[in-house]
């Protein structure tokens, strides 16, 4: 958008108003902002208005900072001044009682009349990285951009899966809460999403929606083109009752959306994290072609975890060939059993290096689809990790090579984007990394039933 | 110790010679340090001695920082010496082959008849907070006190384990690595750790033993003193197989592990960092007396995530009474729907002590036997947290109280030790917090089970 209005813009830090304005600016946002309050002359270091009415240019989007009560007139001024969309935070309408529903039905034939797309109500908001819009209550200065989108039924929902965006250093393309859908619902932005050119992978966080049917159909259509995940709540009985009541839509049987999701060629995960671990492999990683995955490390105890992770989840380790077996052994100075994992011992602490030798050997055995190298850093950022050696075995083979540097999140590691910008993804604990790479497979194994079952062509 | 000679210490910083030293000075260590080294005048700010026959003082502990055919000469010079205990860094030994086999023995045979007590070999060594004396190879400053042990059969996951805990602030009391176990076993660090006044809680990463009846004979005398936690590798097929190659033990029959914690009153993670979160709600939090819980919250998502993590892990919510619901509705200032997750929408993040007010009346209900706090912080340090109210209404019912502050882990949370230093304990996800509040009452279950079959009072 070109020009954005904060209908409720407050000087009152603990106001939305005063948020939302806070969360624009903080974004360095580049078009014209206007603060609508009938109480201020300026806001922040902005000239305010009495109303949207009196803004003499064009307002694209409008942020309605207001509670529920005030949303209503102020829907009527975005309609006559030709405002494209609006957000709207503001709960308590079809979520809380039939008043509120009422109020919300009459809050979207106005918009519809006046071809106004709303965000919401009863939602954080939407974010653009590549305009520099945070249209949401929460300040977080300048949006990372990223490959990856993510849609949330849930406000709540939707900062914690940005929380993890930042931890992981992902950044992220647009991120939608779409909250009570007045008039835009999930499958209206996963088409938007399908379209966009920075939109790479896109994440879903579902409560539960009144039409499963339209919202599959097109879920589907939009996982032909671009890998879709999701996390649905409501997969045990009492958290579906708990979603039901809060969104008021029926979370429904999960047996059936999780049947859906399968057909759709979307890949459901069983944690919110593991939706952004999985999305930074599958938006990093070249495809996984098979199942089976090998491991190289100087320490046993996280491959072995990183192993138990993987066979829960049904992934399988290679078998090496006795060629591979032969030549490891000659690469490697020490004498060790070679074997899957591939314990190379402290020799590969000191010599890096060695993960380029033999992560490349391995590598190359017809049975490794996917390598896993387990470096532990410990405590010493001045550590050198094997970072140059994982990226040119990954460029060489094309398979899908993961560094788990398991490492305390508080410890720096320069590497990890250089890596990560070369087809590298990294994780920090064994049991997310392995996780990762058994979504990762899942993908693209769904990927390739879905496609054969259409008689389309095995990428 | 009073002093620590470190055979092999080195000015090369690839070594471990170097790494070792590097972290008993880092960690502030206050007894007298020794490096060992026929090259060198001085390593570091020490002198350095040719052997450690040459230093004219006594030693209490040495750090053998040599690869594994200087190990047994370096043994030798310690009985001699009159050392009473050393660390064995190198692997090479009995995980490797025969030949490894019988060099072990015999370190072990010059050890057992000097009194000399062996830490490893293959093994990152061992850490006392409260002596500050980090005698691993792995340098990270001063030592966080805490009182959480732990006792780690791999290196590797020692590190892990040891980064989860810097992540965790939560510090701990002793970390021993116990790798070979040439001469001292888990059961004795465990006999150790049971008359450790310093340590409250102990967490094991375990692969397998050869004398596994022993193990458990000891851990369930210990568990009975102190809450004992175990991470078992090995639980799945091919898992068991790795590990029994890596350490050479039987990982053995996990069904028979696993009956045997259970009896032991052990309880026992499916993940390692949940060791670490578990272990943090069992040394801040008061016990739980039953199974049933609560939750409070501004924002439904991450509420909802935790409903399902808990009844994934068999525990159920409390149903609130109709006083409860009743005097909840009149504390809140806006229309709200009174259920459990009790959501208070967006008018609890900007009046806090509603945490406080409702919370309280929540605790005050006898079918709430816990209960976790959900806050959004989102990405703005200056919001103000409901810390001082959890802290008060956790005080008051004498009940587990948990809060789920939902941020990045870059997001620095002052109020964070504030809460677990009044018994409120803090997660970061929402599936972190529900898995430890499910581990904490699991264990408490677990342990009136135990003390009800010894006729024993409960607590």
């Amino acid at each position: 958008p070109k020009s954005v209005a904060v209908i409720g813009a407050s000087r009152n830090q603990s106001k939305l108003g005063y948020q939302s304005l806070k969360a624009l600016t903080d974004a360095e946002y580049q078009g014209e902002i206007y603060p609508i309050n009938p109480n201020a002359e300026t806001v922040g270091e902005y000239r305010a208005y009495p109303s949207i009415l009196d803004v003499p240019e064009e307002i694209d989007l409008a942020v309605i900072s207001l509670p529920s009560f005030g949303v209503l007139d102020a829907v009527k001024g975005c309609a006559k001044k030709g405002v494209k969309a609006v957000v709207i935070f503001a709960s308590g309408f079809k979520e809380l009682d039939d008043q509120g529903a009422h109020m919300e039905k009459e809050i979207a034939r106005i918009c519809n009349e006046a071809g106004i797309k709303i965000i919401g109500p009863n939602t954080i908001g939407l974010m653009n990285s590549y305009s520099n819009l945070n249209s949401t209550f929460a300040p977080m200065g300048k949006l990372p951009r990223g490959n990856v989108s993510i849609i949330s039924q849930s406000g709540g929902m939707g900062t914690t899966l940005v929380a993890y965006l930042l931890e992981a250093e992902l950044g992220f393309s647009k991120f939608v809460g779409v909250g009570n859908r007045a008039n835009v619902e999930i499958a209206d932005v996963l088409l938007y999403l399908k379209e966009d050119p920075t939109t790479k992978v896109i994440c879903i966080f579902l409560e539960g929606v009144e039409d499963a049917r339209r919202l599959m159909q097109v879920a589907k259509e939009v996982a032909e083109e671009k890998p879709t995940l999701i996390y649905k709540v409501g997969k045990t009985e009492v958290a579906a009752r708990a979603a039901f009541s809060h969104t008021g839509s029926l979370a429904g049987s999960y047996k059936l959306y999780k049947a859906a999701f399968s057909q759709a060629g979307i890949l459901e995960v069983i944690e919110p994290s593991e939706l952004i671990d999985a999305a930074k492999a599958i938006s990093i990683l070249p495809p996984a072609k098979g199942e089976k995955v090998a491991l190289v490390t100087h320490t046993a105890g996280p491959s072995l975890v990183i192993t138990e992770v993987l066979e829960r989840h049904g992934i399988k380790l290679s078998v090496f060939s006795n060629e591979t077996k032969r030549r490891i052994q000659e690469a490697v100075p020490v004498n060790i059993t070679v074997q899957n994992p591939c314990d190379l011992l402290g020799v590969a602490y000191v010599l890096p290096e060695l993960y380029g030798i033999v992560g490349g050997i391995i590598l190359e055995d017809s049975d490794v689809d996917a390598l896993i190298a387990v470096y532990t850093p410990s405590f010493q950022p001045e550590v050198r990790l094997p970072a140059k050696e994982l990226i040119e075995i990954a460029k060489v083979a094309g398979k899908p090579v993961v560094a788990a540097l398991v490492s305390p999140s508080t410890l720096p590691i320069e590497e990890k984007s250089d890596l990560e910008q070369n087809g590298v993804a990294v994780y920090r604990t064994p049991e997310r990394a392995a996780k990762a790479v058994a979504n990762h497979i899942k993908y693209w194994k769904l990927r390739r039933t879905t496609r054969a079952k259409k008689g389309w062509a095995i990428e």
